[in-house]
């Protein structure tokens, strides 16, 4: 997957907190520096995660899946890319990477996989993001 | 304070996750067990924190003071002690203890301070208990 | 699936703090789920998460696939279930599912590939179970 | 407590991970934005948390005081601004402060009292500093 393939990236710094017992960052926390990438991006073209769901639409993930490379340990800098793909008309997949910072070391290869709701049923994401004039 | 001083109680176990990288428990996650306890307790007592949330009313904490005795280690047992007292009209006290199971060994003092809003303005947590019949 | 496959299973209840704007249990949480039930699991075999790394020794996970089927909301019980299977020499898959209490609703379904390596390296399961005596 | 008397502050974003049923962020959290301001702090003094617990070191929080003024929201931009005080021969005192960002409104004030200890056992903060180099 060649770098040029995404859309958006954001930095980051590992936050002691973070780390578990092992020395590094706790498996359950690359899925939130992922999220976080996600919902500034969303923000980055005009749609805000809470301001939907104030106005009944949520943004959910169906699935995800992720490969862990190699670990992040404290104080690490890295990079969250994304690249986001329609898939069919209801979801929306998000390709994700981590990479280590300076040297670009591959940590998390990730697939995630949203679907836009309004009041609990499952609507078209295009439909939302116009119905809102988001 | 005599244990004999408490209204409730509820048993945890560390969960791995829970540890940093000293091998012993993250300070912020002695307030999330200290929360659910007095969460637990409400709702022992009737009260549902979401439920309140969604009626307009949210119990907030306006100050916590916690002094961290000894560490609590991964799996260790323990149990999250409160009591609730009055302070003037619109606060909340709870006094929390948090003790390794099963020698009892002192683990976290905390005084935790809450405050009843509806719709963002301070309000008697007894008005609010009463009005909501809860 | 049948959940007669199930080898091992592990009751929480939803904890306030891990649910979030949405008013429903945060994605990474159920990360968090997952984990302490295998850790739990282990334990239950006689092999310690924590005393496997103060040995040199780490259990590591490669990948996750999570099915997000239907959200957990505040205070709902669940239950996790898992069953492990070799995935050839070096690989340990983890089978698990996350279903409500007392409904037995479908919440999560997931795939965790799992590694051990001793200082590093990637060693047999087996082999470390054997040589600590574990 | 006048601006100046502060040493180091460091800027944050909410991330919507962070923000709890209510919508704002949790309670907890702010303890890790304190904790992340004091150890960037730290390593600005050329003091690593993390090389120190190698070393068999740890800084460890014996109290914290935080009082609550006005919560945090989704994305809101802040500061935490701390400064460092020896009390006694054994204590170190953080004074800390989150303000939001533009407008520098007061959202947290903190007290917290870090102790170091070396193998367990409590030793001066200044001599570590020599003994070590840092």
């Amino acid at each position: 997957m060649s770098e040029a393939g995404f859309q958006y990236e954001l930095e980051f710094v590992v936050r002691d907190y973070e780390c578990d017992l092992q020395g590094v960052v706790n498996n359950a926390n690359y899925q939130h520096y992922l999220e976080h990438a996600r919902h500034e991006y969303l923000v980055s073209q005009g749609i805000s995660f809470a301001d939907l769901h104030d106005a009944g639409v949520d943004l959910i993930v169906a699935k995800v899946e992720i490969t862990y490379k190699f670990p992040l340990r404290s104080r690490d800098r890295f990079v969250v890319k994304l690249r986001a793909e329609r898939e069919g008309n209801v979801r929306l997949l998000f390709i994700q990477e981590i990479r280590r910072l300076p040297d670009q070391k591959l940590i998390v290869q990730a697939r995630v996989t949203g679907v836009a709701t309004k009041n609990g049923r499952p609507v078209s994401p295009l439909e939302i993001a116009e119905k809102l004039s988001l």
